[in-house]
Parts: structure tokens; C-alpha cells; sequence
């Protein structure tokens, strides 16, 4: 449809049916064969809103949406087709690992395409808008949706900003990918305590410092629509606030796509204290220029009257609706309003090989090996007996909490990878121990007590699991456990003040090590985790996140040897829950630990703790050894650009993957700067014994900040460039912005 | 000297002699037998530099004052005199509970007089200006200097700067008391992870809203001085804060005193990164109104060569001179630069009965019975035997870390306490365990490696004490634990990851509980600990701070019931570490834990731990029971004012003292607002069985805040009043604001 239609389509609609189109509803509220009388009840709505609504929430599924779109369109004066928008985060059939994973790629091209792939599978099934990427930088794993983000720095994240959302939308304009939802602007990781939901604060410095770039970034890439946060900042609920939608989204950044509310998020304006009631919440979200309601009646019920009592102009709502129907339009909905979407098309596109070969690939490059003492991996195949414990061992929960989609009967288990490699006279396995200790607070989803009592092991299997697991721990060479955090303990509302493998599982391990067994940890968990105990008990660790449909064969493939491990950090690993938050890029203070005039007590420091996490941001090992040598600079002086060089060398006799990183520190500036700074990073293959200079292009523009006046800009002066292989293992060299 | 002397003193000095006024030393630049090189050399200033000079750290006593001043007022042209400054935080030579428990008396009218006796004692020992009071705000026990601050609230912080200030200066301008130096300005609590010297990063709203408060009632009660803290806020180091300290402390609240630096902190800005050297750091400070530089040759170098250079202006200077010697005159020194030092009056005032009374009496206050199961406590003299164990058992350390000034031989220990209510066959003492399993983190101070393996308990008598303290518990009624941190673990630079009792305390407290005796534990600490264990391991647990030179008798009377507790912590006792930071007036999330519209997983909370802390702000119990009834208000409107009423009932065979909390929520605002903020408190003495109205008095102006557009000023609508004991434990009425 041209401009012009558009115009005048608009123009031709009712108020109720313009309020309609800025409405979302869930699933439950379009059966079939009824009208939904409970939900409408629940939420105060009637059925005239539900025929006019402009977006459904959660329902996928090539067979599902048409029959809803179909439906729809029949009661619909206008044709105006429903928007499908979901949760599609990290994979829609074929389950990529967590974006925390993602984020140790250090690879935003593979990621690029994973998310491409997942567009396929998403657009097949109906999905017009996803609710992805999460970009949120986050600093406190005690924050459950520490899972659903990249990680600690804005630099990285919006890399994967940018190739999340270009990967999600090829071909957009063109019936291809689906529409890319940003999330949640902004700055929701950094609720207080890591608590979910919780009150965020931090200056505006720190705010377009730190937290904007990577929202911005996937605004620059493309991204159609853009959620709100529920969280605060400066003392307003993100979804209500003029200056976050506004004055920065739309005016700053130029951004005319579609602003959705979080779940409930306008409404909740009440519960945050800055809205009395329904009116006020739509009020003062429409003024934002929060364009949808998501699933609350404020809009639906109160914008008619708040146009009528000349409360808000009927030209802000217009201007709402017009960028609801132009992405209807500009995804072609109004031509065809299925997309092509057919269970044809899924049965196409569903976890093909390919996508199986690239989840693998991912999945691969996503794991950490955190440890590897007396270089005990790989393991040879069928040379040894292995003993494959925990309750991750055979479990296909490797898709994590948010793989709304994901079916687990896909998944690959860790113990279905080792059968790749060992035959069963050198694999065997044995669950051991339980998930947790205590089941109850799965009672939050709706689990009854008795469903909740019949959860985990009963305590004969258990004891009997703990005699098995230790006499075949004495008879094996090897023991892996593959231990971590229970699904539900991490993602939305996951928050934990302890960060710990659960107890039960810490218990068996230690009952297991004290055999002086060559062992592995494989930890699968939604979020950094304190590993403190854990490196003095084995010898190998590997940090595998939840790393979905493939992520047994990828495991597998490390642990044999068959792939060389190069995932590196992207949040760092605290020693204790009491150093959060924690994150590399500090800024300076006056006593820094090696202060060159301040010497014991008197320093920025934990009298009880290290101030460095116990594995650092961008920190991995693989089975190669790597030299780093002769950085070198193209000049002592900055002008426009600078060249900066370093020769990396594989040691060893395995082709490898070097992921070579560098950070800046700006030594004197008009306000405190941080030690380092990520500015470039590049994945480098190595063969055996090769050596190679990698050369980065340092630019003027990578040194601007916002300085005391709060310009965005940078400073001339005195530099220092670090190159390494993480942030705590690098070689440095002065010079002199001029 | 009348002001027209003082100016032409001014206009006499050279810029030599000026500068020298903006300058201090500690004491070891001012031997009196020989030219301090050592120190002078490592500072990289001369003798002409000490000559001049305005200011002495931390030097006192009358003798040792009195020298350096005649020496140095002969040498000085015009004879102005030295100003002597020092640590004088919580008690001189009679010592008084830390500041934290001092918050915990919530007995401001107390805390007055023993500031003002601590300034008598202070004035005899020669001090001119104490570094005190601390007022910094404190939400996150991690921090060391927990210690020293008041507590977690703004009007309660504010309430004891206001009377600390005034018991200190009381009579000032007559010779009596001493200058107060209001500290650290400003935020300096608030460092990130509660790491000492850390990044402070805020909200311009927060900061006003809370941080600021309790330094504005400080100057708001006449302090003389104010000194910079070592943070930054919005990327500027505080000493370099144009914005904090020239537009908020000079020209917002009219503070014309004079502004010092902490220790060392203008060449810090060069650490900082702020500055590149020595003379941008003596600019950017002067130029933000600091007038003395603490410890560094900054300004003694670079202040003179900056006016020649015209980078700043001599009037800067001269103001900063001014303000200094208006100091001196205000406080008499040119008239009597001794201001009565003797020692004879040292004699005459220090530790005095009345002094160690009020000393017992503030102690008392402070100290928090936190648990009390089966009412175990009050103890009954001579008539069960009683076990006194731990390493505080007959510990003159009770003084804690920043009692620069006292001494520990005048310490009451706990066992001394005791002796008053139990003969030798109802008393058995013995250490039981060591205070800490190592103690390698004092090198720090200077220690020696041989030194410190000398500290604590030998391996032989560990075991032999462990062995007695077994047999001795088996034969006693009652276990009384007095158990605690080391001094050296809080306090500055004193922050740690771990908040608990010392492990190996925590393993001994296990050993003897397991008895099943009656057991009392007495916690010894500069910071909320995690007790979460031990409130199921003991009976009763007294929380009592460092309870000062009378702390051993405060602790007798109340654990035999000679005095009915009365303290309520100023400070939430967190179940974990993993729920730092914690505070009461969180803000209003839009899903909290109590949601009406969500339930289960989908609220503000954490999955493995309650919101509240262990043990909230203002709860204390006492051996009385008290019952709250029919609170009431004048009106359910308010315009100018409103009287809110409660019957509080003390239905105990025991005279006690309650204190009665009032707390507010401003159901909506035009930001988010806190779900309750303390307004007013009383203090209620109640007979047994008595019961009194207690009446408040509710101002419009106690309802001001940070409007959304920063205007501070109160918004009508609906608001809550809460009543109550703590502030968990409340009545609740409704009324509204026309």
C-alpha cells in the first residue's frame, strides 16, 4: 500500500477502531470457539475491543495464526490484518545457546546468521515481530535475565545488537525475516541487588555511557519496534517516561518504528506510585509515545476519553496508530497477511541439518573452558572408561528457560554427544544425584504441593543413585559431571542472592573428587556463577551455559577433542556473590589497589576478597597455547586513526581460534574514566605453529565520551592501547591523542 | 580581633604566608629536636613550606600541642596560630558506642551531651576542629565505615548530625567545645559493591533525596567545617566538584567555613585521572572552593605559580585564606592560642564519673536485644552458673577501631560486667576460641610476618581452651558468647565480601550450642552482620555494636536486667550478602512482592530469599511487651498539618522505653516514591502496665520531595501514615493532602 492509502485509511477509521490497532492481546483471548469470556473478564475488556485489537501476543504456529488472522479479518470493516508478535529470543524450533552464551562467541557474524536461521523458522510459523534482541548490559549475575543478554560491555553488545537485529530482518521489506522488537529500553539490567523488577538509578552519564549504546545500536541497524522497560529511571517508570521515548528514541535517535509496552507495563504505572489510576496510566504513557498497550485495558478503555476531555490530542494518538498500521504495511501484511506462513513451510524450514550444523557451530563457539589442570581434556576416545554424571548428564533441559518454542524431544544430550565418541564399554552413565534439594518454589508457576512432592528423585532412588554413581566412580579413569543450575533458577524473575551450583549437587561432586579421579565440570547455567569450590575439586572446567538443541554434540566435540574450545567471557565470573556488581571496566579511584603512593590497608579493596572476579571478562582457554608479541603502533601520535599491531603465534600442535582483544585507557580526563575499555576485538585462526600480525585500525571516533559537560566527544591527550587475550592477560603502549 | 584586624592581616601576609594557611601537616613534620626531613622529603615540600603552615593532623594532647604551637608562634612573623585537627569520632579519652550504635539509641538529645562532653575532654587535650560527625549514609554493610555512620535514613541521619554538631561547638564562640568538621561530602557511602574508595554513581535525585540531607543539617546547625570525600560523584572527585561544593554547599546552602580535603585526596585527583599533575590537581581543587589541602604539597607549590600564571585568580586564594583565619579568630586562638590546653585540665576533665555514667548510659541505648526465645534473658544473678566464652570475653578492645584517642586499659571488659552480678561460683570465664583463624590481612599495617604469626592463640592452647570451654559448658546453666569481628575488620578501608562472625567463632559457637544449654549471644561488630545462622543456634542475641570504654557494664546491667533494652537498629541486618544493598524506603516497583495483580514468579523478588532483611530498620525488642492501639488522626485531610495519635500500652511487670515510629508513603507522585520514609520518632517512657497517648505532629513541609521537574515541594493526593514499633510492624491510616 502506498503512503498516501495509508493516510487515508487511517482517516477512515473509528476511534474505536483506531484505539483497537494499540492494543495487544494474548492467545486466550481469540479461541475459536468461543468468545473469551474469562480473560476479558479478568483484564475488564469486552468482546467489541477484542475484535478491533491490532496485535496478538504469544501465538505462533503457521496453522494457529492463520486460523486467528482468518477469523479476524472477516470481522474486520478495514482488512486490517492482525500483527503476530512473540518470544522468540534465541532460536524458534532449533535452539541456539542462551544469548549469555552468544555473547562468548565473540563472533557477531555467526550470530547474525543464527538469528537469520531463526527468522526463517519464526516467519514459516507466523511470527511477524519478535521480541528480541534483549540488549540489556548487565553487571550483577544475581539478575536472572543475566541469561538473555550478552553481557557486561557496551561496546560487545552492541556488535550483537546490531547483528541480531540485521540477522532477524533480512530481506524484511521483502516478505523475508520477521520484524526485530529491541528490548528493554532501557537500562533494565541494572536493577538494584540484582533483583528482578527492581528500582534502577544511575546517572545520566553513566546511563548513555554504558547502557544506551546497544539499544542504539540496533535502532542504527534497523530494528521496527523498540519495548519499554518496567523499570525506573530518574524516578519514572520507563514506559511512562518523555525523556527515554522521546526526547532520546524518537527525536535524538531518529526513531519512528513502534514503541510496545512491556507486559502490563502501562498498567503497572499504578502500582509504581506515578499514575492513580487507568487514565492516568494511559495518559501518560500515550504521551511518552508509547504507541502499544500490552495486555492491559488502559488504552483500550481510556484513550476515547482522554481525547474527548481534551486531555491528550487526537493528533498523539493518530500518530500512534499510523506507525502500527505502516508496519503492517511495510511487512506487506496487507497484501498477504500470513506472511506465507504455512505448516508447509515449518515442515521445511524446522530444524533442517543446516540449522542443526549451525546451532552446533554456535554452541561450540559459546563454551568456555575455564580450567584445564594438568591438561586432562580433551579425552581420547575409547581409550579410557568415563563416568558421565549429574543431573545434566542425560537431560534435555539444555534449552534453558526462554526456548518458548523449543521442543525438548530435539535436544541432543550430553550423554547422546559422549555415545559419538565412546562405546559402552568406555561410557558410563548414572544421574547420581538431584537437581536440587528443594522443589517448592516451582509451586510459583502454578505446580501443586503434591505435583511439587512428586519432583526430583524419591529418597530410596536417591540414595541408591549415590551408591551407584560412587562405585562406578571408583572403577572409571574419568568423571564429567554435568552439573548447573535448575532451568527455573534463572531468566525472567530468576533473580538468586546465592549464585552457587545447587547444594545438592555441590555435595555429590565433593563426595565424587575426593577419589582423585581425572575430572571435568561441564556447568550449565542461565548466568555467571560463583565456582569458587569448585576449581580446587577438578581439574577441567567447561562453561556451557544452556546450550541448546546441539548442545550434547558440541560438548561432546570439545570434550573429545574433535573442536578446539575458543568461547571467551563476556560478564565476568565473580570469586563471591559479595562482589557484585562487578565488571572490568571500573572507573578509576584515587586509591587504586596498585597505588603507587598508597600502600596496604589504605586502598580500594576487600579485606577478604580479591577485587578481580575469578575468571575475568574475555577470558577462555583452549587447548592451544598462544603467544602474544611485538605490539607495535603505527605512531606515538592519534591524529585521525592508528595503526596497531600485535604477532600471535599458536604454539601448539592444533589448529585454533584467537579471539584478540583491545581496550584503551584514557589517562586524564574531565571526569574519572574506566582502567579499560573494549574498543575492537578480531577471531583469528591460527594453524598449527603459525604465526600472524593482526593489525587494528584504532579510530579518533572510538576515543569520544561524555565529558564534564556531558559533550560527546573525545579529549586529546595521553592514551594507553592493551592488546590480549583477555582483560587481565595484555601488553600495553602509550600515545598521545593530538 | 574584629573583622577589619583580620583583613588587614590578610592584606599583610606574602603569598608565601598565605598559601601556608591553605596547608596541613600531621604531626611528624613538627619534632621538636630536629628539621622533619624524612617526611618532608617524601612529600617533597621544605621547611619554609612547614614554617608556614596553617594546620596540624592529628595531633593532641595539651603537652604536646602546647609545644608545637610556641614553637611554632615564634617563628611565625605575625604570630597566627596553628589550628590542631583531629579523629575525634565517637569520645576523646572516655569512649562511646560507634556512631552506628550510637544511631541505634535513636536518642539524639543523648548523642548531643556525649559529643559535648567529648569536645571538653578534646578542648583540655589541645584539639581545635574534630573530623566529626561522620555523617555519610549508609545502605550496604560491606563497608567498612558502616561503622562510623549513623545508619541507613536521612531524617533519622540528619536528626544525630544536627545534635552531634551541637554538643560538639556548644559554647564555641565563648572558648568552650571544639569546631565540628562535618564528613565526607558527599555520598561516600554509597561506594559501588561497598568497596572502600569505590565509584559513587547516582541519580541527581537520590543524591538530594537521601545522600544529602544529614551533611544540610550539619551546616544547617552551624558545623565550621566540612570535609570533601574521597568518591567521585558524576564523574568528578568530590574535591574537585565545582557543582558540589561551590554551587550546592556554598551558594545553595549558604556554607561560608572552611572546606578541607580528606587525607591526601587533591593529589588523588591525579589517580583519579582528573588530573595530570600537581597543578591541575591544586586548580581544579581551589577552583571548587576547597580551602585546605590535607597532607599533599599541592597547594604549597602550585597555588602561588598558578595566580603568576593567571590560570586562577587571587582572590580565589584570598577568600580560602580568609575563611581559614576567620576560623582561627572565631575560635579565639590569636587571643589564646591554647584555648585553655592543659594539662591539668585533661586531668580535671578526661574519664571523669560523670563522663564513664553517660558513657554506660549512651551504651546502654545502644545496644539491640535482637532475639530473645524463651526468654532467656534477663538472667537471674547468683542463681545459675554461668559460662562466659569467645574471644570479647574479657576483651578491652571494646573500643573499636576509630578510637584514635582512647585507651584501652580504661575499658569495663564484658567478664568485669559480669563480675557486678555473679560471684566466682556462678561466673566461669575462658576464651574458648580465637578471634580469627588468620590474621595475615593486619600486615597491611606495618606488621611483621614473625609479628603476625604471634597473634592469636598458639595451636596448643587453641586446643587446650576448646577442651576447657567443652568441660566448662556441660557443668553451666547458661552459655553467654561474646563473640564479634576483629577491630581491624571494619572501619576505613575495612570492607569485606564475607559479613559474618569470623568462621572459626562460628565453629566454636556450633560446638557449644549442640549442648542444648541456655545460650546468649553478645555480637561485637562495626557492621550489620549476616546472623542468619546463628538466630537458630542461640536463645537470645544482643547486638552491641563497639560499645565503648563502659560497654563490659552496659552489657551487665541489661543481660541481668538491671536496664530493660531499649535500642532499635538504625540499620537493616541483611539475611545474606547476596541482598546488598538493603534499605527500607526501597521505591515502589510496578510488580511488588504484594502485587494484587501478579502472583507467583512474576513479582519483584528473589527465588531464593525473603526481600526483608533478617532484621529490619527500628526493630529492637525489650523484656517488655507493648501494645499499639486506636491510632488515630486529627483530620483525614491535611493543609497545614495533621495530629496523628496512638495508645501505646506496656502490659510487662517492667518499666520500659518505646519507640514509637511514624512512617509515611505518598501513595502517588509525579516520580516514583518509597514505600515508607521515617518522619518522626519518639522516645515514650512507660511504667508497668501504663499506658499514654502519644501524639505527632505531621507537617505539609515533612511531605517536600524531588518533584518530578526538581522542585522540592510536597504534592497533594492520598498518603498513608504508618505507626508502629519498626518499621515492619505498623498500624496503618489513610488521609489526604488538599
Amino acid at each position: 500500500m502506498e503512503e498516501k492509502a495509508l493516510k487515508e485509511l487511517l482517516d477512515s477509521l473509528t476511534w474505536e477502531e483506531k484505539v483497537g490497532q494499540l492494543v495487544q492481546l494474548s492467545g486466550d483471548f481469540f479461541h475459536a470457539d468461543q468468545l473469551a469470556v474469562g480473560p476479558q473478564k479478568k483484564l475488564g475488556i469486552d468482546q467489541k475491543i477484542v475484535d478491533q485489537v491490532g496485535s496478538v501476543l504469544n501465538v505462533t504456529g503457521a496453522d494457529k495464526t492463520r486460523e486467528i488472522q482468518e477469523r479476524h479479518l472477516k470481522k474486520s470493516r478495514h482488512k486490517i490484518p492482525l500483527l503476530f508478535m512473540a518470544d522468540i529470543i534465541y532460536g524458534y524450533r532449533t535452539i541456539f545457546p542462551i544469548p549469555l552464551g552468544l555473547g562468548a562467541t565473540w563472533n557477531p557474524e555467526l550470530v547474525e546468521l543464527a538469528y537469520q536461521q531463526t527468522a526463517e523458522e519464526s516467519n514459516a510459523a507466523g511470527a511477524h515481530v519478535t521480541f528480541a534482541p534483549m540488549v540489556d548490559l548487565v553487571r550483577d549475575a544475581r539478575w536472572g535475565r543475566s541469561l538473555e543478554s550478552t553481557g557486561e560491555d557496551p561496546v560487545l553488545n552492541a556488535a550483537f545488537a546490531k547483528a541480531m537485529v540485521t540477522g532477524l530482518q533480512k530481506d524484511l521489506l521483502n516478505g523475508g525475516g520477521i520484524a526485530s522488537c529491541v528490548k528493554h529500553f532501557a537500562a533494565y539490567g541494572a536493577a538494584e541487588g540484582g533483583r528482578e523488577y527492581n528500582t534502577v538509578d544511575m546517572s545520566e552519564r553513566r546511563l548513555r555511557q554504558d547502557y544506551l549504546p546497544s539499544y542504539k545500536a540496533a535502532v542504527d541497524a534497523g530494528c521496527q519496534l523498540v519495548m519499554t522497560s518496567f523499570n525506573t529511571y530518574d524516578g519514572m517508570p520507563v514506559t511512562g517516561s518523555k525523556f527515554l521515548l522521546e526526547d532520546i528514541l524518537r527525536k535524538e535517535w531518529g526513531f519512528d518504528g513502534v514503541i510496545i509496552s512491556d507486559y502490563a507495563a502501562i498498567q503497572e504505572l499504578i502500582a509504581h506510585g506515578v499514575a492513580a489510576n487507568d487514565r492516568q496510566a494511559a495518559k501518560l504513557a500515550i504521551e511518552a509515545t508509547t504507541d502499544i498497550d500490552m495486555k492491559t485495558p488502559c488504552y483500550a478503555k481510556e484513550l476515547e476519553p482522554l481525547i474527548e476531555a481534551g486531555e491528550i490530542s487526537a493528533d498523539l494518538v493518530d500518530r500512534s496508530v499510523y506507525r502500527v498500521l505502516k508496519l503492517k504495511n511495510d511487512l506487506g501484511l496487507f497484501e498477504d497477511p500470513y506472511r506465507g506462513a504455512s505448516q508447509m513451510q515449518e515442515e521445511q524450514v524446522f530444524l533442517t541439518e543446516e540449522k542443526r550444523q549451525l546451532a552446533k557451530k554456535v554452541s561450540s563457539e559459546s563454551i568456555v573452558l575455564l580450567q584445564n589442570k594438568r591438561a586432562v581434556l580433551p579425552l581420547k576416545p575409547n581409550q579410557e572408561k568415563v563416568l558421565l554424571v549429574g543431573p545434566y548428564g542425560d537431560n534435555q533441559e539444555l534449552i534453558g528457560l526462554w526456548a518458548v518454542h523449543g521442543q525438548r524431544e530435539d535436544v541432543v544430550t550430553i550423554k547422546q554427544g559422549f555415545e559419538n565418541y565412546l562405546d559402552s564399554d568406555h561410557l558410563v552413565y548414572t544421574q547420581g544425584c538431584d537437581m536440587l534439594e528443594d522443589y517448592t518454589f516451582l509451586g510459583e508457576f502454578g505446580a501443586t504441593k503434591d505435583q511439587i512432592e512428586q519432583l526430583g528423585l524419591n529418597e530410596a532412588i536417591k540414595k541408591q543413585e549415590l551408591t551407584k554413581a560412587l562405585e562406578l566412580a571408583k572403577q572409571a579413569d574419568t568423571i564429567v559431571f554435568a552439573l548447573g543450575e535448575h532451568t527455573m533458577q534463572s531468566g525472567e524473575a530468576g533473580s538468586r542472592t546465592d549464585i552457587t551450583i545447587p547444594q545438592i549437587q555441590q555435595e555429590f561432586l565433593e563426595k565424587l573428587t575426593v577419589l582423585n579421579k581425572k575430572t571435568v565440570l561441564i556447568v550449565i547455567s542461565g548466568r555467571p556463577l560463583v565456582l569458587t569450590k569448585e576449581i580446587e575439586q577438578v581439574d577441567a572446567i567447561l562453561q556451557a551455559w544452556f546450550p541448546g538443541t546441539e548442545g550434547g554434540n558440541a560438548l561432546a566435540d570439545i570434550i573429545f577433542g574433535q573442536t578446539n574450545p575458543t568461547g571467551r567471557l563476556s560478564m565476568s565470573f565473580p570469586y563471591s556473590v559479595g562482589q557484585l556488581p562487578i565488571y572490568y571496566s571500573e572507573f578509576k579511584t584515587g586509591r587504586p589497589l596498585t597505588s603507587p603512593t598508597h600502600k596496604g590497608r589504605f586502598v580500594s579493596k576487600y579485606l577478604d576478597s580479591p577485587n578481580d572476579p575469578l575468571f575475568s571478562f574475555g577470558f577462555g582457554l583452549s587447548y592451544s597455547q598462544v603467544e602474544y608479541h611485538e605490539l607495535t603502533l603505527g605512531s606515538e601520535k592519534m591524529v585521525e586513526s592508528l595503526d596497531v599491531s600485535v604477532k600471535v603465534k599458536n604454539n601448539s600442535k592444533r589448529a585454533t581460534v584467537e579471539t584478540v582483544q583491545l581496550y584503551v585507557q584514557d589517562v586524564t580526563g574531565s571526569v574519572v574514566r574506566p582502567v579499560k575499555e573494549l574498543k575492537a576485538f578480531k577471531k583469528v585462526e591460527l594453524e598449527s605453529g603459525e604465526e600472524k600480525e593482526v593489525v587494528f585500525t584504532l579510530t579518533r571516533a572510538e576515543l569520544k565520551f561524555y565529558t564534564k559537560e556531558m559533550a560527546f566527544k573525545e579529549e586529546s591527550g595521553a592514551f594507553i592501547v592493551f592488546v590480549g587475550a583477555n582483560v587481565k592477560e595484555t601488553q600495553a603502549l602509550p600515545f598521545e591523542l593530538v
